[in-house]
């Protein structure tokens, strides 16, 4: 089914725009990724199962906003292009090491790194991606200059730790199967978790390189925050009642592994005693011993007590509160393809299926 | 026992200048990590295991080796002082993954971090401790400027991916039960796993800073890979046969890996067929299966098969070697108390306990 968000849907023009940009981008990405793969031994054990993993990158958003950004802001697409492939590569560095920490079998509906290698080489091939995202970054001397290069260092260390505080908080809170969690801590959790890599940052690193560090990039933090709330709750959303074969990854897996969402933090709050007593027993076994019939009754009781419901309209909120950011964040810019690119974009995450 | 190695041992003089010599320069190095780690939350699952991590370092050989020679090449301690400490950063960070992919229990006679805090946070705790390196990297700026900060970059790109490349053959090698090995594959393995970072690059980064580029730094790359390879043998050795409170691992640990040591394809290679047959059979055992018994068994077969003593006199060879490419790294210098310095550590590394 589709959300229903109160917002401008993109019409069938702007939906062929939307994709060829995105097209472009996660060509032009790709392409970066490929190469910066080094062409020697070992193969076997590391850049072939490397190689394999990039060639199957997702849609590609974090590049595309990043880039995108960048020519709104009157820059052009190549300066933005090595820190767009870095970031690109460093979000597949988290993803790897992800489905370690998570022992997920499927990304993308495909085995993953873990699943096909094992534990030791995908935690290697991980730091890897980590390594070679650092060389990219270095890459950016011959583009932009030795002064951004260091500047944009700057913005990566700051992602890279929010990122894996906001990691260490959602591990954390699993292992401890913590039930005493607000949903100002789900917030503050994602905010730090995905919101900067994926959106916030990518968005500054784009007006700094177009702006040589003339635009006030905070500009960006709230934008990217809300549309990073609307985006990941619609991800864990989709994981609990998406459709399996568009989704590509095991549905229900998060209760599987327990993941503190805000669907699961409402029903942990809302539950009446026995229920909410059967649920922390489900989470409290260890992920083998989960089985479906958990999963299938935990939904249910997240449907009959409001806690999906609750959650979409969180979501659509943010989504609200995501479109009145892009026009501070972007509205002083002259009207471009770049810049209705990104109220696109904007306008495809908060919409899709739900 | 000791070692035979026929090389000048130190005095008791040399033994003090070298114990304060280490003592000074792992302090300055334990301040700078312990004041790198953010003083923020998440601390519970993130920066006071990390903090614990951190201040149980070893002897710190590596900061020790590149503050010293940035000294004998005229530096001074402080311009080397953030590259030494991201370079053990950047060690620990190795170190625990590498208990993470060995799923070791003990590390400097402590818990391990990912036996204390299970393997999801311990992933991510290394990831951290990288992203904390490359943060540590760029604090070069203030101190060496901006040209030498990229450099070093450089620098440290190299030994990343070198470093990961050789974990990937250790790792792959016993992943996939691999007999087929030889000794020159083994000596290749261990340039990329140890010797780049832990004793090339350590030194051309020292000198790097000192000379501000004009020093030739391949004249380390022989020095660094000789001593890397005595250390490392060594290092096996000690693993086999060493003294339990002395090591702070599990004895025979490498062992229950199966990890490709030169002893280990020694005793592959020329054990009678019913021997190497039971060799191949316990080491296709999941490491769960893998007993004491079967430890015990395969370092007797190491002893009479002459495995111990063919490692021990590759060892020593390397040991003499490195003594030769120390007057050809550092020998055109004037001489100073950093040059004996460097000196007296080789001595020391390569006179350990056997």
């Amino acid at each position: 089914m589709r959300s229903d968000v109160s917002a401008p849907t993109a019409n069938a023009s702007n939906e062929y725009a939307l994709q060829a940009g995105f097209s472009r981008y996660r060509e032009l990405t790709l392409a970066g990724l490929l190469s910066a793969i080094p062409k020697r031994e070992p193969r076997q054990y590391l850049y072939d199962p490397l190689a394999a993993h990039l060639s199957r990158i997702g849609k590609g958003i974090r590049p595309a906003l990043c880039i995108a950004t960048c020519q709104a802001f009157g820059g052009e697409e190549w300066q933005a292009l090595p820190s767009a492939v870095a970031l690109e590569m460093l979000h597949n560095a988290f993803l790897v090491h992800d489905d370690v920490e998570d022992e997920s079998e499927l990304r993308h509906g495909e085995p993953t790194l873990r699943a096909q290698y094992g534990m030791p080489l995908a935690v290697n091939a991980g730091d890897t991606l980590n390594a070679l995202s650092v060389k990219l970054l270095r890459e950016n001397l011959a583009v932009v200059g030795r002064k951004l290069t260091l500047r944009i260092f700057e913005e990566v260390d700051h992602l890279m730790l929010e990122s894996l505080e906001g990691q260490a908080l959602e591990l954390g809170w699993m292992r401890d199967n913590r039930s005493d969690l607000m949903p100002g801590d789900y917030l503050r959790m994602v905010l730090k978790k995905t919101c900067w890599y994926s959106f916030i940052h990518p968005c500054r690193i784009g007006a700094l390189i177009a702006t040589r560090e003339g635009a006030d990039l905070d500009r960006f933090n709230r934008f990217g925050y809300y549309l990073g709330i609307a985006f990941q709750i619609q991800d864990d959303l989709l994981n609990l009642i998406g459709d399996r074969r568009k989704y590509g990854k095991e549905i229900g897996g998060d209760l599987l592994e327990g993941k503190r969402t805000l669907m699961l933090l409402h029903l942990l709050r809302n539950a009446d005693y026995a229920d909410a007593d059967r649920l922390r027993g489900f989470l409290s076994q260890p992920r083998a011993e989960r089985g479906e019939a958990d999963v299938d009754w935990t939904i249910d009781k997240m449907h009959r007590y409001g806690s999906i419901a609750y959650a979409r309209s969180v979501a659509r909120h943010f989504a609200g509160a995501t479109l009145y950011e892009f026009s501070r964040a972007y509205g002083d810019l002259p009207d471009s393809d770049h810049k209705s690119f990104i109220r696109d974009i904007i306008l495809y995450m908060i919409n899709r299926d739900l």
